[in-house]
């Protein structure tokens, strides 16, 4: 038996996200899909993360295990041809059998666009979230250094989820400007249930003067959601690259 | 009577075009409805290219004689307000009476972006043409230089058009890369019918090695359309900037 691990890149415009539900489509069901139409087998696609309705993904990363004489490499191609055009096998390749993408993760790269103008994108328009005022980059770029570390990031999260412990490292948090385009890249151990889109609405109360950027020291510290901006939209996010 | 100029991004996606058409949707004809709601006027919306079914605009530009005592700052917001999300008004504003979309354009820039890797892109599978053999790409630079200048473009124009003469000047043709895209940055004071998307399919062999890029100068002097590349498809073309 082998162990196939695939990185993806797909759309999440059209999808209730990765996970597979009922009466829903999701990628998750759609790759499995592909997969029993090349393989015969109904396999179990583990994912690396649970990324919600609408988010997007460039580096997603699952793996399954298959009897299938096909060559890891070539399953690429195979799932492809049975795949619609918004979800894209970018790499398949063998694995050692213990690699579980999810288990396995040392930590994941986010990128959240926001498109700050007055008026919307025609061509972005499912890839960005689009804000109006104008922002202050220089006072958001110093907020993110408060993110940086190992934090109890309980203010970040969305209620509901059931985790051990609310503590994550955020290694990196940095953001490009590219034109009107404010590019958030943020990377860490592991993210709570919500925690980027928690985390940018609250980058965003820091570049409208809503708060200065030292108050996120104080917010981390509170542990209370209420104190932490609003969860954005999901059409914003898309994870850009698992580490293993 | 005031004369209006607007400046608009739009997804080509879902539009045969620019240009009004019986039964199919062009863009065009959307804006002409859009400012029907506003002002009650059947105004013709004069656009600074026909751009193809499928087609993209970064910064398209039009014009309208209107009546309407909408500040013209201001028809922006109003005509948005009646477009859907994958047509955008970006700016409005006064011009002289004798403003012509069209014809008072000095030149304008068109991009045309490749995707060069072994699987098509989910995310940006509507605005990319994906080329799977590896490209030379410092072929593809040395080829643009010889595209530079004033030339009759004969050979990268698709016969059916009637234009007075095949005769234009190319102010720039660049190259830039970004990870797996290429995009091709094709300025001149005018564009015969289908004359970017032959150029670049013409490079597009000079990548591949079927030609060199000094031969493009024998194309060029041939005028025979049989010589240079195929016509790559619409979807990887956006007109960025239309100058005056």
């Amino acid at each position: 038996m082998k162990n196939i691990k695939l990185l993806i890149e797909y759309d999440g415009k059209n999808y209730h996200g990765w996970q597979r539900q009922k009466n829903q489509i999701t990628i998750q069901e759609k790759i499995e899909e592909a997969i029993y139409k090349v393989t015969g087998e109904e396999i179990d696609l583990l994912g690396s993360s649970r990324t919600d309705s609408g988010v997007h993904a460039k580096g997603f990363v699952a793996n399954f295990h298959t009897n299938s004489s096909i060559p890891p490499e070539k399953f690429r191609e195979a799932i492809n041809s049975k795949l619609p055009g918004d979800i894209v096998i970018l790499n398949s390749e063998e694995v050692n059998k213990d690699f579980h993408a999810r288990y396995s993760s040392k930590g994941k790269t986010y990128c959240y666009t926001l498109l700050n103008r007055d008026v919307p994108s025609a061509l972005n328009r499912h890839y960005v979230h689009h804000i109006k005022v104008k922002l202050d980059i220089n006072k958001m770029k110093e907020a993110c250094k408060y993110f940086i570390g190992k934090h109890d990031f309980t203010a970040f999260k969305t209620n509901g989820s059931s985790v051990k412990t609310s503590i994550r490292t955020i290694t990196d948090l940095h953001i490009e400007i590219i034109d009107d385009y404010i590019k958030i890249y943020i990377t860490a151990d592991g993210f709570l249930y919500n925690m980027v889109r928690i985390i940018v609405g609250t980058l965003i109360n820091v570049g409208t003067n809503k708060i200065e950027p030292k108050e996120i020291e104080n917010i981390i510290n509170a542990k209370d959601r209420q104190k932490a901006g609003k969860c954005v939209s999901a059409e914003g996010l898309s994870l850009e690259k698992v580490f293993y």
